[in-house]
């Protein structure tokens, strides 16, 4: 009788979770960000303004696409398409000036069912560089593609090429030119200024009907940047990372210190194999593996729950789900 | 008593195995590889001893080296760099050729201590890819420098530069042949013949008597290559990982799919999370996460360990410790 009553009781130990999780599944969500950084609150209204707009703006985008049943790998395309589009962050139009004045674009994607990604660093020509890492994915056997040979790649494919001039605006010249004279300057800590540039990237993870997660982050990269220097964002394991088992992961902020740490790939292992939940493993590996101000990751668990964590100051993000959470958040609350 | 008994035990529990470990450290421990494909035991004898010279000769350089108490950082530089210099191997001279019959090299090095890391990509003038890296990690705040920007950063340094046909062997121009050969007959396996074409990336991984951990990569990459294809050699995480908490690796195979696997960071990340040995992790990641023929890893632990785990017929490849283990590899045994 005893072994019977632990016997029933280990079989619901078992069962009840899964059924629970199952119930406990959120038909859709979303979660995307425009960077992390100092932003203040009495900044200039009409730049927070921007901010807030442009992230409510590509969250409606994918809080449609999603409820219509969209798959999520398309979601998070079309979601950081139009973050791209948008001058306000550091990503296509909009996107920062590097140390000769010109744009070297980043960006990945990863579909979380089969592991399959796409990456491109430092292209020059390509309206939406998300749309070229997703060609890279699904046109080629491999993963990242560099410098001009993936300008002569998305010549090849049916990608919408743009001058140089596209991307610029006199914000970004200004910031450029700033950082140019900090540079000359040798009491100037370039180090600060930086961080204080850091925002703008974009990321977008989605979760769809389906079950399949997705996510996808693209940038400009830092202000001045020389030499043809790639951060995070265009590095699967790094700043992108999305698996149907654990979670989907889009990060931002010193692109170093998330390379050395493999940020979004420890957040996704440390729910595997410790168990931990997203917001666990998320802020294990932003307090205790990176330094304070180092940045912030968005993402979403295969239930739905979506969690943003960072050490800047700001961080501009927004989320949706399917039991109606809607939310556009710039600082900690 | 029995409180005190237990206590005691708990703190034997405790103690005994650190001690153990400390006694149980090699004074100093190196392993290196060549690369993982196919390698025929009945295929020419002439390239299969060269091969193994060509590994012997590294392995006596990292030997003498560490026994003299240099650190692993310097160590895995020149040992690679020798590798390089070795025209046998998929790396400096000897480099495959890609698409359109040029060289781009790729290497990385990180420092386990530290996590410092530096990594390029794409470089088309270095004589020795491996030095540019760490004057990346040295002499940049950046990690990853890729395409034309890596080399105009190598010309400001003070690195070697040397003209295309200095990669260049009858060898990778007949290899390139064959490929763009296979291409143009839709029939022909193109991914079976980039497999048996997947040699001769190097790699190593030393402790030094401080008990520092580095590790090194570099490759020419795929034959045929297009695009600008950055592969796992590069990448910090995926080919290249050091923690003087866990481990060292450098990997070698499918790139791809050493990039969506993380492998030589999860490596590390199971040690570290899961308490796996060295030679568990390598096992669990290469057999459970990868397929079978996607390549291989060598690697050490902090007490000197080495291991190499690969899922191809052959892996080249040689280690040696501080007890007087030496040997050069090219099978399973």
């Amino acid at each position: 009788m005893k072994r019977f009553v632990l016997l029933l009781l280990y079989a619901l130990t078992i069962t009840l979770p899964t059924v629970a999780e199952a119930a406990d599944r959120l038909d859709w969500a979303v979660i995307l960000h425009g960077g992390a950084g100092s932003l203040k609150r009495d900044g200039d209204p009409a730049h927070i303004e921007a901010c807030r707009q442009g992230l409510a703006d590509a969250l409606t985008i994918g809080r449609d696409m999603l409820s219509g049943g969209r798959p999520s790998l398309e979601v998070v395309e079309a979601v950081v398409q139009n973050l791209e589009d948008n001058p306000v962050f550091n990503a296509g139009r909009g996107a920062v000036l590097n140390h000769d004045g010109e744009h070297e674009l980043d960006a990945s994607i990863m579909d979380g069912r089969t592991l399959a990604c796409g990456a491109v660093g430092g292209v020059r020509t390509v309206k939406n560089p998300i749309a070229l890492a997703r060609l890279v994915m699904e046109n080629t056997r491999h993963i990242l593609l560099v410098g001009p040979g993936a300008d002569k790649f998305a010549a090849e494919m049916d990608v919408q090429q743009v001058q140089q001039s596209y991307f610029s605006t006199p914000r970004r010249r200004k910031q450029l030119d700033e950082f140019l004279e900090k540079e000359k300057n040798p009491q100037g800590s370039l180090r600060q200024g930086e961080k204080e540039l850091i925002y703008g990237t974009v990321g977008c993870v989605a979760l769809d009907r389906q079950g399949n997660i997705a996510a996808a982050t693209s940038t400009g990269g830092l202000t001045g940047k020389k030499f043809g220097r790639i951060g995070d964002s265009p590095l699967i394991a790094a700043g992108t990372y999305a698996d149907n088992r654990t979670c989907g992961i889009s990060g931002t902020g010193i692109g170093e210190q998330f390379i050395r740490h493999a940020v979004a790939f420890q957040i996704s292992s440390l729910m595997d194999q410790r168990g931990m939940s997203l917001a666990e493993a998320a802020e294990f590996v932003m307090h205790k593996r990176l330094k304070k101000g180092d940045g912030g990751v968005i993402g979403l668990d295969r239930n739905g729950r979506t969690s943003s964590v960072f050490t800047t100051p700001a961080m501009l993000r927004a989320a949706a789900d399917s039991s109606g959470l809607s939310e556009v958040k710039l600082w900690k609350q």
